[in-house]
């Protein structure tokens, strides 16, 4: 089959959701590298109108939405299923993937962008959205602990779309003064650990993607 | 099969969704009717720890988030399939379920609370909220249209799940003046009138599920 064309900016953790899905599937994919700051280009808004990434590109189809994208990439490709069969279980994959979109990506980006790539790139750190996020993230990480429970990953014993999604948000955030208090002693460290394990997650490193498009 | 049980408080057009499901599968269920302002009680956040709603529960198993649920009744009932089964009809989708929780759902409910719950109840109307909802939810109208194009519903020839959430999201929102502007002479009006020609539509129709609601 034809490679997954991916446009979006090296570094987006929206972006690196369906690179993850094509690096587990092992599917043919290409990065269409965006420059920083350039997806409410005209160029851009003619292949997403709301201006966001990712957005991808496959045997003309044409489709933006990180969770329709992985959702896709893992339906059209061989490789191992990252949608489990069980009705229960493939119900808490969803679940997990309307929190991460609903109430992780909000306060945990919140903080990770102004605790990380603020600094990183000479901008200003709002400490107001910092200290506002400290509350929903402990809420957050709190409910995705309960729904882990003893489980290796958070659908059950094999990785799911959800935990591409959730890695992609989550990877950087016991990075942060905030995430490493709120995530002290959590049993999410040890799924991290796993995550950081495959295959998938390190070739999809946040570093190694934005050092990989400047060179390019 | 059991009953599924929906907690939730009717009229929230999330509550809705499920709802509109179980009718369109013809599942069992029962609505647990939640008064409003009930979200934050520690009886419902021991069941929704970010105290939303719906949740429902199903034959001793228990799942938030809506996108999840009506997934989950799909998949578990007999009855008309509502998601397709060709990878890129059903990728359309997943991608109107994902523009309709990040692109519809803000503006399209800023607008439609302020203007017409907000004035039922004797609250106060958040004409900012109003006023910047107009924009995101021209462009997310525009956006649905073209992917509607001259499909009879959004992911081709069947109603599928993201008319479902779509309708409960957009089926107030020509009763507002600023809906009105937006929608004239939009090829949604008559994808709304297709789908207000539903029984499950009909049967969930907020005024009355209130007013059952207000009876039990």
């Amino acid at each position: 089959m034809s490679p997954i064309i991916v446009h979006g900016v090296p570094g987006s953790p929206y972006v690196r959701m369906p690179l993850l899905a094509c690096e587990e599937k092992g599917a043919p994919y290409r990065l269409a590298a965006m420059p920083f700051g350039t997806t409410k280009t005209p160029e851009h808004l003619a292949r997403h109108p709301f201006g966001r990434i990712p957005v991808i590109e496959h045997e003309g189809f044409w489709l933006y939405e990180a969770d329709a994208i992985i959702r896709y990439v893992d339906q059209v490709f061989p490789g191992p299923s990252l949608t489990p069969s069980d009705p229960k279980a493939q119900a808490r994959m969803n679940q997990v993937m309307g929190i991460v979109d609903c109430y992780v990506a909000p306060p945990v980006l919140g903080i990770g962008f102004n605790r990380i790539v603020a600094p990183m790139f000479g901008l200003p750190v709002d400490e107001e959205t910092i200290a506002k996020g400290v509350e929903p993230a402990t809420v957050a990480v709190r409910a995705l602990e309960k729904l882990l429970g003893n489980q290796p990953y958070m659908a059950g014993n094999s990785v799911s779309l959800a935990d591409l999604m959730l890695i992609a948000q989550l990877d950087m955030f016991p990075a942060t003064p905030e995430g490493a208090k709120i995530m002290k002693g959590s049993s999410l460290l040890g799924w991290i650990d796993r995550m950081r394990a495959r295959p998938s997650v390190q070739a999809t490193d946040t570093q190694k993607l934005m050092a990989a498009a400047q060179r390019a």
